[in-house]
């Protein structure tokens, strides 16, 4: 890889002035080298890109080897010029243009919140269905492949992993992410490019997946191991304005201050705002930022910076539509970014079944909000948490059964004209409305072998149904992965007294498998 | 006792200079005369009132009548002193003092917040066990003696009631809080001060049952009647600078800036800010101060002013334990002041059984927070939500069921060495902590006929039970109302694998009745 950018360098340094073309939400680069006293790191460089009215300046960084690097994410079509500005003489004034041209296939633009749901940049609406692997991207030889591999199977479209190396039971080798000093220990004044160049590498290979790389800077899972879980205030801010120079031109980037970031203890609790506001100010494009804390611990997500909230909490997500409250009460995207997981460790947190993983995942999205992912099956069944042949630590290949589920998940919403919210709000936790005349009624663990057709009349902010409409039912089983239309067609009458539900002019009902996990999706016909 | 109030003014103003004694948390008064231009309500006069190194300035008003009061309330025992101040020279440098004493029994002080919880200002810890009836005070002749001699036998020890009259199915004859104009229109300049004694004066005989005034200061169900939910800004802010001059001296005045201010449509949102701003400003004594929204629209309770959460929502409150989620977000005290109510209304908010809203209150105690009791049993049995008869409405008697439950809970709550929590939070949600050696573990609906004795190994921040410990329990019926202490003494074994819960060494358990509604207390001997 390094090989490779190596020589798209030279090619950028060495090409005359043609118009390149960059798609839009694509990423442009430009190279210059200059020689300078002093740490190269420390050099200010910035560039500002021009496209008819719409200008924007972002920062350049040093990349090693006397090579400075611009970059940056265009989101708008046509023509760019660019100068940029440094007290450093070979970096100062230096002009170009590019071509802006359409986006590819696929090529959707990042994603951003959009009130209490998520969009991405061309107006397509985004539906987190993610997974964690904390460590796949510094896992052993081999791994990271399979992870890619894994993850296009299973049809996620999001991976919450750390930026920093994980102190857990396997030898990590390296790279790391500053270098070394003489006697050994870090010099947090200068990072190792190449670490950065190999997440950048596999984050761009989540891009061309479709997938959303919540991408972790700060974990407590270091243990003081390296020290990365206690540098001093002024190398945690130089490093976020670092990877923001770096990574803000990724497209398929998500900021996450920290995971479990009240457990890292050496981190005064009042410097997460900081870090949120430097992130915030470091990133011309406003990637999604969160932070997540221990379990129920809540951040204050209602921080101006904080554009959703990222939390670790199982309470919510086990009843249908619980979870609603948490969306009603911030009014911002809410993913539950650790609901437990599905695995076989003694820790209780990772000893879900499949069946439960998915159930909450469900009741999560009820509720209109997202709940992510994670399987931890060790396959010698020893039930350490700190185990490394898991896809939680490791990634690799899914060994457990909610993912199996996860594509039919995934296009069940993308096939809704509207994200999910309780249609009914607080009166009906099970019932989703997905816009007009479109709703998803969740049965959980309730077996049922009938539903009386019973909606509503409720619709949040969307279309309310009507007397005379009629409305086909499908019977989804989301653990057996069946779609069943049924046949009958319904017909609204009049609403029930209090002008609460709508029943079906002839009372008609659906037969139901006697069975959990069924979702019947009601549309308007 | 307009009359019983002016023999007292006229004792105050021809009083000689001898040391009058005010306990604490009493409320000490001052009235002056004098004749001014303009409008007396336009008269700016303040007091600051001195003991040792600490003074208050509290703002006096216009009573009426060429009279001007100054009220305090003193929160240290001793001698102060005071100063007047006002650009009117009959109402300038006046001085005074008095003596403090001990609070009478029964005299805690206001409530305040103290984190999560709610406190006394002797310490004693509060759990708000409240009602509601919105026009109590202002409902026909021979109510309000009933409503005060129904909550004292009931227990209750709040009350939510309305401020402004309200507009229903009777005919409110008056007193109204502004003068009118000669054209029947109101004088928004001139306030009535005997509409203002008289909810003073239930606010005292409140008071003297133990019982805090939640007042609520605006609500949307005048309908253009009187207009007092269309004021102009001015004439908004006004009028709460005035209230909190004349009842912020009133030891159990809660402030509630509105009952469903989204309802308010005439009000722009942005004004309940200042509305919030202008009373804590307005209130030297810090009551307590929050804003009741529709169903779920949940007010930015994280603002500085807001001293705690007043809600209206079910779904926190519909399972033990889930509203854990709202206590975790807010970190202040929540109190669900709506979660539907005991009745017989043809509206789904007025139709639960007294099962069911002891039941929800029970869900919301368990999570460490509270819910409002309301009834609004129409004895006519004619399903309408603006009926006068019901107790949601006048007060008067109590028809419904839960309320004679209420002196147990009430009971079983000042019993606990400390407020109520989630001793492992988000994981038992069943499971409250009560502090050191303290449970109460509710099952609502589940009817179980054997309860495995088995605890938490976590008590929030709490001394955690130890192996060793014995632990005796009480079962308690919170409908039938029965505590019955079960024989066998528990003792805690070895810790389950992870660590996570303590049974009893020789696993023994607790025979239950097979009824709904039991509450277990587990404490340490």
């Amino acid at each position: 890889m390094k090989k490779v950018l190596s020589v798209i360098i030279m090619v950028v340094l060495t090409m005359p002035a043609i118009a390149q073309e960059i798609e839009k939400w694509g990423r442009f680069e430009v190279a210059y080298e200059a020689n300078v006293k002093g740490n190269p790191f420390d050099v200010v460089l910035t560039a500002t890109f021009t496209n008819g009215g719409q200008s924007t300046t972002v920062t350049g960084f040093y990349d090693g080897d006397g090579r400075y690097l611009v970059r940056f994410m265009p989101d708008k079509e046509g023509r760019w010029t660019f100068t940029t500005r440094s007290k450093v003489g070979a970096l100062n004034g230096k002009k170009g243009s590019f071509t802006c041209t359409a986006p590819s296939e696929g090529n959707h633009g990042p994603v951003s919140a959009a009130g209490p749901d998520f969009k991405y940049a061309d107006g397509t609406w985004y539906y987190p269905v993610g997974t964690t692997s904390y460590s796949w991207m510094h896992a052993p030889k081999g791994y990271p492949e399979r992870t890619l591999k894994s993850l296009e199977e299973s049809g996620f479209n999001k991976i919450r992993c750390l930026f920093f190396p994980q102190n857990i039971s396997y030898d990590y080798e390296g790279p790391y992410p500053f270098e070394r000093k003489a006697d050994g220990s870090w010099n947090f004044e200068r990072f190792n490019p190449d670490y950065f160049r190999e997440v950048e590498s596999y984050t761009d290979r989540l891009r061309d997946l479709g997938i959303e790389c919540d991408l972790i800077l700060f974990h407590p899972y270091d243990g003081g191991k390296w020290g990365f879980d206690r540098m001093p205030l002024e190398v945690n801010l130089r490093y976020l304005r670092y990877i923001a120079a770096r990574m803000g031109s990724f497209r398929n980037v998500w900021w996450s201050l920290a995971n479990e970031w009240d457990g890292l203890k050496r981190i005064p609790a009042e410097d997460w705002e900081k870090f949120g506001e430097c992130v915030a100010d470091s990133d011309p494009y406003g990637h999604l930022l969160s932070v997540h804390g221990y379990t129920a611990t809540y951040y204050p997500y209602w921080k101006p910076w904080v554009t959703h909230c990222s939390i670790q909490d199982q309470a919510p997500v086990e009843g249908p539509g619980r979870a609603g409250t948490v969306r009603n009460i911030y009014k911002k995207p809410v993913v539950f970014d650790e609901v437990c997981y599905e695995g076989n460790l003694v820790a209780r947190w990772g000893n879900l079944s499949g069946e439960e993983e998915l159930y909450r995942m469900w009741n999560a999205l009820i509720a209109g909000t997202y709940a992510t992912h994670a399987e931890c099956l060790n396959l010698d069944g020893n039930g350490k948490s700190e185990q490394s042949t898991n896809y939680l630590a490791f990634g690799g290949d899914f060994h457990g059964e909610c993912w199996k589920r996860i594509k039919l998940m995934r296009s069940i919403l993308e096939g809704l004209p509207h994200p999910l919210y309780l249609a009914d709000k607080s009166w009906d936790t099970s019932f989703a409305g997905a816009g007009d005349g479109c709703y998803l009624l969740y049965f959980g663990k309730e077996m049922k072998d009938e539903w009386v057709f019973d909606i509503p009349t409720k619709n949040l902010d969307f279309a309310r149904p009507q007397k005379g409409e009629k409305f086909q039912v499908d019977i989804i089983d989301t653990w057996d992965m069946t779609i069943t239309t049924w046949p009958v067609t319904f017909e609204l009458g009049e609403p029930t007294p209090g002008n609460y539900r709508f029943m079906d002019v002839q009372h008609r009902s659906v037969r139901l498998p006697l069975k959990p996990y069924i979702l019947l999706r009601i549309r308007k016909i």
